[in-house]
């Protein structure tokens, strides 16, 4: 049994690790901080919880985390950069759900993020928390750099077609579309019911910050450049991501055998049979990713359809499978929830 | 040809007003202000409108509303109070879609909206603008006060029972439901799409502003005291009410004729076939409210269903209704949109 | 561990039954019938399920199904009443989520479902499956009449109040709203997405079968005469009951109290604190009932809210623990799950 | 004024295009036929339309539509071929709504759509009634083919780029996504509300029929082979398609003036200025196809965005269009709704 803290717990992957965490027969929750809602019940923000969860919102600066073996952060972006080295220095373990520690490249994060990187030497330390290429590492981290949603989708369609020379990797197009919780829990008028209800568009047509994210995983994967273009759309549903990947074929190969091949053994992606056509609902609460592989037409254009829930293996349940790695608990432990269908 | 203007058409109620207005053959839109957004062609925030209004938001403080014949506001409660009576004493017919000429009584209007009524001599001036009941009144109005969107819905399935004897008008129930463009399009997390969708909720138990003006109403139209409980609730869609009202019958009549008779005549008010369940979206765009009436199992409580679009008859067609009285226009003109359905 | 069996697992309680009895520590499913898909693995279907489930469907002539020490029936009303009786025979505990075992009055039951009713004598031994009634008569059962969505939810928002006197029992009043899971998954043309999306009617004016299913357990719990009108409204969402209940109150009480203290130690009970104003999805996936109790504006007329999943409490969930205590199980075993949120 | 036919006017695009009529000057809705319906008044199917269209179905064997200057076809694939010769040869004017004519190589029709065709030399005088293709031979013609809704959407995000030698016509990928309201008013499982709501996938990976259709389009402009790859998606929204292109540039160029020189003076294709990302609502209920050309992170792939409302330019809209072209009437006659936003 370990004590786990999460900094920053009013969003949607703090409510998300929080039904995980609690299902979890390891794991106490001991603290979650919030500098605006200090004192309030957890579970009067997320009613969901009641019964289930009944510590409260803690002021950070009351609030010794060191105390806890495991620390979470679901907080904006800039914010665990600030806080993480004394807890790394106490030795407790990291898992950051931010993308603070997710570029190497120093000068790329600060482009994309734009504003100055507070620690790059504990950049160096993170591991990418993405067990299906970083098992291994995750294993012995420190510090845990969990990845971006899309990020998670796109990497594992494409991971298997990269680390081959079957396809040309350098036009490899990602053209996702992912729920609207994706966004947060954030007062916006454009993820508003009545704007984002009943409605579909592309957006960040300008580049999107998982695109360097997916290059260096996928470069990394590959040993060789990579030449991505993707483009995220908003789907009028709550959770849920579906890549559509296209790659054009330059060797033949058994692709689906691939597929199988690499993905086997993985507790959490799941290589469909030949012909299906996955849907977001599939994995809704659950911490897969369900992949198929299609060659629509006999062309030489492969299509590869990953689908995953944002919150869970794209959030908040693969920071618990991390959490999991990194303490030698089972890997599934946890995070055995059936989606939840319809 | 008149020359209308618009201050804040930002929101829902000023779109709807420019998508309706843009089709009004009687009608030029002279000018429409936003302080925020100033310079701004309406058709860039509101791509819908692209080739249709040409026009700009313009600045309030440099623009002249006294050179347009009506004047919309679409503002905030207690803007129009504020800048109301320049434009009516320039003969300019004003018709506010908020709240602050709807409440006669002062002391109950500062009550609800918490905060000093500026021009209490003009409430006194303005016509409440539901046209089913105050028609002539609205023809020779200078300053009309639009009514609310459950308030048009809820009086009018309520009025023909109120008027007679027939039931306890002591004991009424109005469960109101509506779709989430009735909060507006203000930046708000209750009102997100990951926060509304998919999900259904009662709110405003501690009272509702809309409950003082139904009452003022349904008081007017029946001469005596009534007694209403009002609840309303947010429905996972975008446009939409629906009334379902519960009256207990004290005196038997034929009450689908009752309704029939009150209402005929009414461009805008369409009394069902009996049996007839009727649903939002038969009324999606256009400015109908369409009415049932039922006996379940002919007992002695008797259920009204009213549909309105809570944006149209619950706001700017409803506007444009009066202003075509006000003006002499025939009284649908430009309000000629067939629902959209599917 | 017990075997458990499932008649007709193709519609959504089936499936939902499924995902709840895969997570219990107890139960094997040991079999799941269907004529039209026998062979078919269930994970086929129900893609959510691959990895957990890997029975398939089986041809119902070629199912024993006295082998189990438990069956449930997911089947369309009129099935269970013609299958029972041999595994009631054989001491299979059985559990009828349709509604054939429901009602007690045969001549009631007959007319509102319009057929003959097959085992009379079945119906007189058959025990209400609602725990927060009948408990103690659950434990012994052997054949247990599960009941219907809205009844659950409308019968836990009135009980305290039927068992006094504190409120007029001749005119009580339920607006009910459900999410379109309720109407099952049938190839109909009016719960399409296009249909039903963006879209609100009430329904069943004329009357609907869980309102003799509500009145005799209110009777019951009353012993007395209950008038109730009753109206179900279709939301456009995909699981979830609300139920807004109207009772105009004849004697006061504190009713806050009188709620928390009828419902004090019942597991999926939850009694809300004063002003709380519940959300459906604060029990998406999970088998509770959670209940406010208002009193709009001090007026006469007390309003009671109660949310449930209607697959949940409202069917596969509350099946499972009738299951639970007819088994001796902990009553909440297997029904852990934390509502998915958002 | 010409005199109006629709056969079969039960579905979607059959009560949209009376939603459109209605509202057009010159044309009177003189009959609709539905074998299943004859009989019931249009507006009692659609209240949508009461007290726009009193016009009842009437049985399709005692309906003379030869005394109609035009007559629509809103039928299943295959009907319009078994009835279109008689009323060209009567001098109708036959707009066909389904796929009958819309493929000119007949092998390759009888293939897609696994019948046999009744009409081939009508397929050769039939016009495919992509106005912004044909618009002179469509002024002539007397049987008009209305084009599917993705290949409207698609052709005109690729019309501009392969009628030029700019990008690897050889290898485009046209990601599609369109409402749920394409799969047409049929009672299955696949597009109930609890199916297809907050839902996601991709489908027809083995093929679609519009493929064909698009492919022939798209060679027809360019005048040499077009290799496509076409993956349809099934958004949780009414209505709406959003196609996204990518093409690989293989000669520089200014590609948005191209679409703009391209569609300069199209009444309902919108050219969007640089940047912009378009959103299905900005043309809900509109004729309007509105097209953003972007190069995202300045690399080698260009992509299209088209957003088109499925049911009006994918359908009855576009084939009002035809209608007005082939009689001389102003082209956007009738066709002047402002999208419904929000």
């Amino acid at each position: 049994m370990i004590k786990a803290g999460i900094v920053g717990g009013t969003g949607y992957t703090g409510v998300e690790l929080l039904r995980l965490l609690a299902a979890h027969p390891d794991v106490e929750i001991a603290a979650i901080t919030s500098r605006g809602e200090a004192g309030t019940p957890v579970a009067r923000m997320f009613p969901s919880l009641r019964g289930r969860v009944d510590v409260a919102f803690s002021d950070p600066a009351q609030t010794d985390l060191t105390a806890c073996q495991c620390v979470f952060f679901a907080t904006p972006n800039g914010v665990a950069m600030g806080q993480a080295r004394p807890l790394v220095d106490a030795g407790v373990k990291v898992i950051d759900l931010s993308a603070d520690f997710r570029l190497k490249d120093i000068a790329t994060w600060e482009r994309w993020y734009k504003m100055k990187h507070a620690v790059p030497d504990l950049v160096a330390q993170a591991v990418y928390g993405l067990p299906e290429i970083n098992r291994e590492m995750i294993r012995g981290a420190r510090l845990i750099a969990n990845p971006g949603c899309y990020a998670t989708a796109v990497q594992l369609a494409l991971l298997p077609l990269v680390e081959t020379d079957l396809v040309d990797r350098g036009h490899l197009v990602a053209d996702a579309k992912s729920g609207v919780s994706g966004a947060g829990r954030k007062a916006e008028v454009d993820i508003l019911f009545a704007e984002a209800g009943d409605n579909f568009k592309a957006y960040a047509l300008g580049g999107h910050r998982h695109h360097p994210e997916i290059v260096q995983g996928l470069k990394g994967a590959s040993g060789r450049d990579v030449g991505l273009t993707f483009v995220p759309h908003l789907v009028p549903m709550i959770r849920g991501i579906l890549a559509t990947v296209y790659a054009r074929v330059t060797k033949e190969a058994d692709f689906q055998q691939l597929f199988e091949k690499r993905y086997a053994g993985e507790p959490f992606v799941d290589v469909l049979p030949p012909g299906t056509q996955p849907e977001t609902r599939w994995v809704r609460g659950s911490n897969h990713c369900r992949i198929a592989v299609h060659r629509p037409m006999g062309g030489d254009t492969l299509v590869v359809l990953a689908v995953e829930d944002n919150l869970v293996k794209g959030a908040a349940g693969q920071a618990v499978q991390n959490m999991n790695l990194a303490f030698g608990f089972p890997e599934t432990r946890g995070l055995d929830q059936v989606a939840l269908l319809p």
